[in-house]
């Protein structure tokens, strides 16, 4: 039952946590956010329970929402006073589920800690294949691409010659949603802010077009790039984005809501559409989706992204920071244009 | 070539036609139209088309929409100082179609109007079966319960225990879709203003609950009528009622987007729902349609809808005025309430 190496098998561990202390207004801060350590051990294992030390955060900005805890009922709202809920990605140290061991290497719904306690029957736990690095599991074959990997196969494919529009085009979800929608036939234009962003769209993930949305009109450029509209719009960001594309979708257009990023940070809720009349005299879908809505394919999503990235038709960006005492610190840097892809906290276990 | 009957024969024709003279802000008034008289002779008819004398009017909702001309680039926009755009059926009087005779009953995209002349190529012209009346044609087999079946079998099919949610129940759209889902299995709850249509929701159409929004609050209502959520909503309505169903939808459940009725005489156009995060965490889907999306199903609803109204499964109550002359007054019953059932005009044909 002991840890593979060093200080790990030592029971019980010491361990960090950042616990949201007051909710954001605005762009969440350190100051959001409480350091504090205590002590966890094996003997606080129920049956069914596992012991894991967190290697990975992935910092999604759907995290956001989890803070602001506007009440939706149908997402788990971020206790204050709690450790930051986080996707994250480490290894079993101690088990009470007989289809565990120690050394296993999972990812799950977890929090920025140390070590925590997680139960694998609420359906958050997958094991990391043999042959993937926690790396790959949370970056390139990760929570990001598998979901926008479902929005394109699942919620809205392509039809030969559909202009496909994707917002936050830039970021780990939306660059491989826009990719995939090129691989799949599409006629792929990406918004997203700065030039150099564009560049990136436009050279390395290979679009067609792409809007930077800082310097540019995003009505007057849809309008010239695609005069009879956008059949598709993979929409992470909301806001005026939104409204652009819903003016601007063919008829039977499909918009597939991932995420609404540009309300994070406001304390009011992402509006939709302001003319649900386009909506229905275009005979236009829009649909929100969530990855665990198809757990059973996960294995499909993976092979695949997989396949694409080991033939260079998907390229992946990934920007890992060291240390968890910076924790809420990187977090900030996900709305503030400072990553350049997926961005993940590596956990630097204290000796 | 004649036609069938008296005056009708003669050509040219003395024509009324209703204008729309002033675009109406807020409910539509018979000073935003203007009655005028002209000649119409079969002489100016090109190839192709068919000269049409007009029996009868639908006055939808949705002709609110038309004549506010809030650009939407997907449908009409009615111009002003033409006659008013206006589903209609009535007869052939000239033809230089070879597939149509005088004598042929119509339904088509017609205008306020006693003849107009209109292309079938259009694709906005449909015969009208020889066992089947034109008022039939016009109200309990046509354009909105065919709309509704449409919605219902197509958009948001229901799944077994499924609670189908409708606004705008009291209205012939609205009450043949609640009616359509409780036929295919669905818990059906109507919303619709006043007690007097709430009874008529439970008795006649035999829904399971009623919720009268004039004097109930919808969310609360809601919450204690069907605690796990709304599984479909079907919307006529949007605005207030919209808001409290996004937020009271079940997971994955699905919003057909009908019409939009509260906001037609507003100046604004009509809001879709402010919290997309819930569209997001829900994976919900809000979708528009039009029945023109349908066409080449027509039959099959024309079929089911007389099959089940022969059975008094689906009842469907008409509210004929006769009178050309009051057209504009007829239409703004719609959104009084003074209307029951499928509101038509029948045409005066003067002597």
């Amino acid at each position: 039952m002991s840890g593979r190496q060093g200080n790990e098998g030592s029971d019980p561990v010491r361990n960090r946590q950042w616990l949201l202390k007051t909710r954001p207004h605005g762009l969440p801060s350190p100051g959001d956010f409480e350091l504090v350590e205590s002590e966890l051990s094996s003997r606080d294992l129920k049956d069914g329970e596992l012991l894991v030390r967190n290697r990975l955060f992935l910092c999604a900005p759907t995290m956001r929402n989890w803070m602001s805890g506007q009440a939706n009922s149908l997402f788990p709202v971020q206790p204050l006073g709690r450790p930051m809920m986080a996707p994250a990605a480490g290894e079993v140290v101690h088990s009470k589920h007989a289809a565990y061991r120690p050394g296993d290497r999972l990812t799950y719904f977890g929090s920025w800690s140390d070590y925590e306690i997680i139960a694998p029957a609420g359906g958050n736990v997958s094991r990391v294949a043999d042959d993937m690095s926690l790396t790959e599991a949370m970056g390139p074959l990760g929570l990001n691409p598998q979901t926008a990997y479902f929005g394109v196969t699942r919620v809205a494919p392509p039809k030969p010659g559909d202009v496909a529009l994707v917002s936050g085009a830039a970021g780990s979800t939306g660059a491989t949603a826009a990719q995939i929608y090129r691989l799949l036939g599409a006629r792929v234009i990406g918004v997203a802010g700065g030039s150099e962003k564009c560049e990136w769209l436009l050279k390395t993930c290979r679009l067609d077009a792409a809007i930077d949305y800082k310097n540019e009109n995003v009505r007057d450029r849809l309008k010239s790039l695609c005069p009879d509209g956008v059949n598709i719009f993979f929409d992470n960001v909301g806001g005026d984005i939104l409204q652009a594309a819903v003016d601007h979708m063919a008829r039977r257009g499909r918009i597939v809501v991932c995420g609404q990023i540009a309300s994070y940070n406001d304390d009011a809720t992402a509006e939709g559409p302001r003319n649900m009349m386009r909506v229905v005299y275009g005979s236009i879908r829009i649909e929100g989706f969530l990855r665990s809505d198809y757990l059973e394919h996960v294995c499909e999503a993976v092979g695949r992204l997989r396949e694409w990235m080991a033939r260079g038709e998907v390229v992946h960006r990934i920007d890992i920071r060291r240390g968890f005492s910076a924790a809420p610190a990187v977090f900030a840097d996900l709305f503030n244009g400072r990553n350049a892809g997926t961005l993940l906290i590596e956990v630097d276990i204290k000796s």
